[in-house]
């Protein structure tokens, strides 16, 4: 274990800077903002990242491979109903973690070179990692689909994964700077199941008609929404 | 049929505001690069509309109206194979025209008070109005789902067809200022077949099918991506 100070600055000057994006949004925060945070003076931040783009160049790479990592494929056994629940728990986790990313990604691939040259590469892993997961439950018995239906769920499962949480904030349903409840982590994977639960053997079918009784509510859009997001 | 100048400049402003934020994005597109492209003093704008603010929430009062009209359901008659393709077609359409507020909605709401109080009243309409289609779709006999299908596939719907534009610019396949391709349409499109697929009756998937033959392809992320966008 490297507990070396610089190492550990730079850690912390990263997970500041994350949380502050995911409170407030890119925009907003400044390398004054994520100092003052830390208790550091900006000299002392300027030291590990010259700019807030650098910063930015390294969450997201950490997130990519984050991401990566947790889409791979078990190659020693075959897929489970546990891996299914464990794929879109971990997922939900990781694309609330860096939910600043998934809000401000088009404005970062717009002035950010390296990113807009680099994030299609990363989208098109993620398909093929995502397609190969799908042929695991398929080979494994697991759910029923062609190639085609395949290809299709990784693309709306990609969309409405990454989406989910900003689309709450923007529907009124939580504030930017909540932490997310159980309640819409539940709510999220709800979403999930309704769209793999076609493609699921019988078997499977009946577990996710279960879990559908844990997992969220219906009538979401009957609720009062909760107070609108408050600006920064 | 009003032609009155200011009439006529006023939407005209808006037209090349539109045109301007799909192009270059919001944030990058001042009141006085919209001027410039009318052919216009920056205070004849002004006279129109007092800042950027301005245009923007009349474009998305715009959007709303306009969304909200496309997915009322006829009163005097059932549902037919030609509406679900009819609402898919003017929805994309939609969707592309107003493309940069799906992708800038977050910091509008962030930074806009009129904006984040309004919009969960919107989506929260949005998701009533779809839900009375996918019911009037089933009453009609062409589709077969629950009440808890209808409102997931309601969202998974929505969140698919509002982050299509932009996911195909991140992922590499459109440059953000091509004028969007039929053939990606059609790949949108393709998605929304297999998002609903499982629930069309039998006459209908028939159809469905022969459909998929004509929207989009499959293997679409092997192909070589186009371009990366451009930055402005």
């Amino acid at each position: 274990m490297n507990s070396s100070l610089p190492l550990k600055t730079r850690d912390r000057i990263l997970q500041v800077s994350l949380d502050q994006f995911n409170e407030h949004g890119e925009r907003a925060v400044t390398t004054n903002h994520i100092a003052a945070a830390l208790g550091i003076s900006p000299g002392n931040l300027y030291y590990h990242f010259r700019n807030k783009s650098e910063i930015i160049t390294q969450l997201l790479e950490s997130y990519q491979t984050e991401t990566l990592r947790l889409l791979s494929v078990p190659t020693d056994r075959p897929l489970t109903v546990q891996d299914k629940l464990d794929y879109f728990q971990t997922l939900s986790q990781q694309f609330w973690k860096y939910r600043f990313l998934h809000r401000d990604i088009h404005q970062l691939i717009e002035t950010d070179d390296a990113i807009r040259q680099r994030y299609p590469a990363f989208a098109r892993q993620v398909m093929i990692q995502g397609r190969a997961i799908y042929r695991g439950f398929v080979e494994a018995g697991l759910m029923n689909m062609s190639t085609a239906e395949i290809d299709a769920l990784v693309i709306n499962v990609w969309l409405v994964m990454t989406n989910w949480s900003n689309f709450l904030v923007m529907s009124g349903h939580i504030a930017r700077n909540d932490a997310i409840s159980e309640r819409w982590v539940r709510q999220g994977l709800r979403q999930m199941v309704f769209l793999e639960g076609p493609y699921l053997n019988a078997e499977n079918r009946l577990m996710y008609d279960t879990l559908l009784n844990t997992y969220g509510e219906e009538g979401f859009f009957e609720h009062p929404v909760t107070q609108p997001a408050t600006s920064v």
